[in-house]
This record gives structure tokens, sequence and C-alpha cells, in this order.
């Protein structure tokens, strides 16, 4: 059966062809820095506005990724992508830029997930051959619409994130590749009752952990059939949580779990708090280490769990609680 | 071939089983008053916040789609679903009362045919039997977020159009309905260079037109194929330039075509100026109007154009024109 209680099991084979990523200043002085496609000189990217730059960076990473392929532009099927900002705008810009089919998606952090998994579903209804995904974010334009200007100099608690300024881009193909997509659970909506923006990784853990055990149950599997778990991104916090929720049910996930809000930075020296976030944090870090040590053989099998907080400062500011969701793929080594 | 140009072309049955609209007041008002669901007895549906009464419509008209259908709620299989609100939060806040896996889209107003394309895609995958798809706006809602605080009593130029408060939504399913899915076109973004929000049927025409014309030459038909070819919101500015692009075509669109923006309200009489818009424009008018035509048989073959103006308030305050997009679906008669 194709699908088996919340999970989707791919029957066609369905790969990963080529990958690029874009980053900031900041990401490229942290621990993945050598890794990256581009990291800028600056922020801006030779553009005017911090909506510009990011729109910039998505068109980058995109084309970075399709040059990897050997595909030629007009070969990709489609393209699916979603930001953080409001209508989409660093996704739409772009996309007016690269001229592909273009299908917006929205799932906050859970962007890049949530992009692999309907790609790959379109690939194995055959209507798509070889679809892109991308996600992004950029750290003063998620700044200025989510919290304070940046001038204002605010101070940040110790739960809070720190938005990633970065872009994740992947092209899927149905017939070749080094990283195939096995599996694809699409997120229910859960929501622990926390309404402090400052603390999503908590919003959004609960909806992390219903994901991950529906998928351990569709698929007969548990933490130790993989080489790697991770999540992107509930950071410190979020992830202490899930790791209690597993422990309750007597399943030990501290063996191989990790976050990408916590790969993507030297946490404790680059002052990023409780860790990275935004739609690039864990699309950058898929791209950038996750898909090439699977490409190498390295990681065999790895389970990507893409988180959002699907809040606005609207929500926030009438006193609803952050719903968060968690969409999963899992990824494994074709070599 | 599934796919031919930009179009798929479902080879298993793809159904619309149920549908259901769900309206506010001045709707209700409208030539197809009698035709909805449900016709709130005012724009607040019993809550506290013009967000929370357009999530609660979300919320409506999906469980009453779901009951027409038959099916019970645990059987539908996912729910696909956009707004216009920043975050798509009327969407986030219904799903997570809802309960279903939930795959967060965005294409402004052209969001109802993004749906029913992905889910068509879904079921012609096998992943999927019966998903739900929704889309909805609220005038209070938009007017705050894209224009001026209701209260202020801005003055509407003649090109502008009124955001609908509005919600549609349609179960599909792989083997049974009145009315099929049997073809869909994704749609590319174009931008004529337009930056004046209120004019935003003249951003989207160029992506209606170029979107039609693509889908006409990847199905060898034209509009005598059809008995309606349906835009959704272009309204009377927008309409006109559709068929003035297909007339230097040699193309005569204006037998049966016609706007969904135009079909929802009496645009002379009810101070709409250039016609209806919003996501749940044309998720209504599919739902109150078209889907029943074609169950009936009065309707045979129908093109659902969905268009989408995908601008936000940073962009047009950064001087940015406003992209466009068209997603179309076809749909037939199966009785």
């Amino acid at each position: 059966m194709a699908k088996c209680g919340d999970t989707w099991f791919f029957e066609k084979p369905v790969y990963i062809r080529s990958w690029a990523s874009c980053v900031g200043t900041k990401e490229g002085e942290g621990p993945l820095g050598p890794d990256f496609d581009i990291v800028g000189k600056d922020n801006r990217f030779g553009q005017k506005t911090w909506e510009q730059a990011e729109s910039r960076m998505v068109q980058i990473a995109c084309q970075k990724a399709v040059f990897k392929s050997g595909l030629k532009p007009q070969q990709i099927g489609c393209f699916l992508g979603g930001d953080l900002l409001n209508q989409c705008i660093s996704t739409s810009f772009a996309a007016r830029q690269l001229g592909w089919q273009t299908i917006g998606i929205y799932g906050a952090c859970s962007t890049m997930a949530e992009g692999i998994l309907l790609a790959s579903a379109l690939i194995e209804s055959g209507l798509e051959k070889t679809p892109l995904c991308a996600a992004s974010s950029h750290f003063c334009t998620a700044e200025r619409q989510y919290r304070y200007p940046l001038e204002y100099g605010g101070q940040r608690p110790q739960t809070s994130q720190w938005t990633a300024t970065a872009c994740g881009a992947v092209v899927l193909d149905g017939e070749q590749g080094k990283v195939r997509v096995t599996a694809a659970t699409a997120g229910r909506i859960y929501d622990p009752g926390i309404s402090d923006t400052n603390n999503m990784g908590a919003a959004m853990a609960q909806a992390a952990y219903e994901t991950i055990a529906s998928y351990f149950k569709d698929s007969g599997t548990s933490p130790a059939d993989y080489d790697l778990i991770v999540t992107g991104d509930l950071s410190m916090v979020g992830k202490d949580i899930v790791e209690k929720l597993f422990r309750d049910d007597g399943i030990d996930m501290s063996v191989n779990y990790n976050d990408c809000g916590l790969l993507l930075y030297y946490v404790n020296e680059q002052d990023v708090h409780s860790g990275g976030s935004g739609c690039g944090c864990s699309a950058a870090v898929l791209c950038a280490r996750i898909l090439p040590e699977l490409e190498k053989g390295n990681l065999r099998r790895v389970l990507f769990c893409g988180t959002g907080a699907l809040l606005s400062p609207t929500s926030a500011n009438q006193g609803e609680s952050i719903p968060g969701i968690c969409h999963l793929v899992c990824l494994e080594s074709a070599v």
C-alpha cells in the first residue's frame, strides 16, 4: 500500500539529484562554513532591501542547484518554494525571475521538508520528472516583520532562536541521483498552548514528536534504524522536549538525534541563544551537510523532519497560542 | 504522456466528490445568495476577531463539505489549504481544530485552483484517496492587513476590487463523484509592471492569458470546446485585458468567458467597484455555482483558472510591481 497510516511510501524511485545552498556572513562563520556553495560577502547580495536580498538568495541557490544537476533550466518541470515573509514574497519575486511553473507552499520553518514531500509525490504520480524545491529566510527580514526594527536593539531571551540568513534548493529526479526519498509523512497541527513567541522550539516540539512517532509506527522502525534523525528547527529547548516525550514512551532518541538549529551555528560562541531557525536553516543544513554525507555513503538513512511554528504577529497579538507542524521525509543513500 | 508542455493530463480518474461554501452577509445578498451552503448572520461567525471569524469559516466549510461527501472526518487523507493572511493563519488555526494532515499552500487568490491541482496530483500518484482543499478570505482581515483600518473609511478607486468574505472547500476522490478533474496547468509568474495595488486585475491579466494560452496549446483545444472559461479574480478591468490579449491572437473569448469576481456580486448595485476578489471569491463561486451546474450536466466542460497577485504591503511600499500567477484546472461533468 502506498499510504500506510499517515505515511506515504514511494513505490517508484524518487531521487535527489543535486542541491545547493546560499547563506549570509554569520552562517559562513559557523561550523558548516566551508560546506555552503555560496557565502555572501555581506547580507545584501547586491540588493537595496533585505527582502530583495532574500529573494536574490533564492535565485542564486536555485540556479546553482540546477547547474549542479547538469539539467538545462528549461528542463525544470516546476518549482515548489516558500518562505517566512508575508505573502511569501521572497519566493514569488525569485520565481518571477526564474520563469518556472511555480507552486507556492507555506509551512513556516518546515517548508523544505514540505517541498520535498510534495515534489516526491509529483514524481510518484508520473506528472513531473525533475521538480525543484527551495526554502529561504533572512535574519533582517524576519526581525523587522516578526519582532523589532534592527536599530532598536531589543534584548533577546535565552529561549529565542536566531533566524538564519540562508536558502537551500534541491532538484529531484525520477531516474537518477545518489540520494533517494523513500517515504514521507505530512504532519498534523499540534498546539501545546505556548504563546511566548520567543519560545517557538517548545511550541513545535509536540508536533515533531507526533509526526516522528506516527512515522515509526507506520514504518515499523525505531531510532536504531537511522544514522541520523534531524529536526529543523527546535534548537536546544525544543530538542530536549522531544527527547523527553520519546523517553516517556521508552524510546531513546539521544544517540542519533540532532537539530538543524544546533548544527548551523557554534551555538555558544555565536550568540544565537537557543539556536538557529527560519525556513533557510534546515534547508541549508540539508544541502550543506546531510545530503553530501548521504551522497558519500557516510550516512545511510536519515529522517529529515522539518518543523514549523504557524503563528503570525497578528495571531500572537490577539493572544493566540502557537500551532506547530512537522513534515518528515526519509532520505537514503543510493550509493 | 502524463505531462504535455505545461499541462498535466490525469490518467487515473480524479473526481470532485463534494463541496461546500460559507460566506458573509454581503455575499449572501448577491446573485448567488441562495446557492451557498452557509451564509453568516453577521461576518463574525461568533468569534471575537475578524481573523478568528475567517478561520471559523474555513472550519465550517470543510466540515460541511466532508458531511456532504458521506465520509467520516478521519477518512480525509490530507488537507491542502491557504489564504491571504500573513503566514496563512486562518488556514493553520482552522487545521489545528480539524486535526487532519495539513499541507499549507500559498497562491493568493489562485489558492483554490492550486489546491485542486495538487490534490488531483496526489490522487494520480495513488498516495491519497480523498484529500480536501479549501481557500478563504475575509473583507475585514484583508482591509486592515493590505490597506487601511476599516474605521478610516478610505476612498476606493474604481479599479479596486472587493475582498470576499467567503470560503469554499472541496473533497476529491479517486473513485466516485459527478465532476471530474481531467487536466491542470500550474502557472508561471508574469509581471506587466503595474505597481498600483488598487489595480490588481490588470496586474494578474497577463498571467491568466499565458496559462490559458499554454493550456489551449497543450490540449489542442480552443474556447469553443468549453461551456465556460472562468478566471478568479480579475474582475472588470482584468477580464477586458484577457479578452483583448486573446483577440490579438485571433481568439474570441467573449462567448463563454466570465470571471468569478463578476459572478459573486451584483457589481453595479453592491458597490464593489471593479468586482470581487480574495481567495474565497473563486472558491465560493466554484462551490456555489460552477460545481452544481457540472453535477447537473448543465455545464459539461469548464476551465477554472485561479489568478493570484503575489504582492505584499512590504513589496508594494518598496516600489516593486505586482507579479501575477494563474493556475488552471479542467473540470468535466461525469453524469
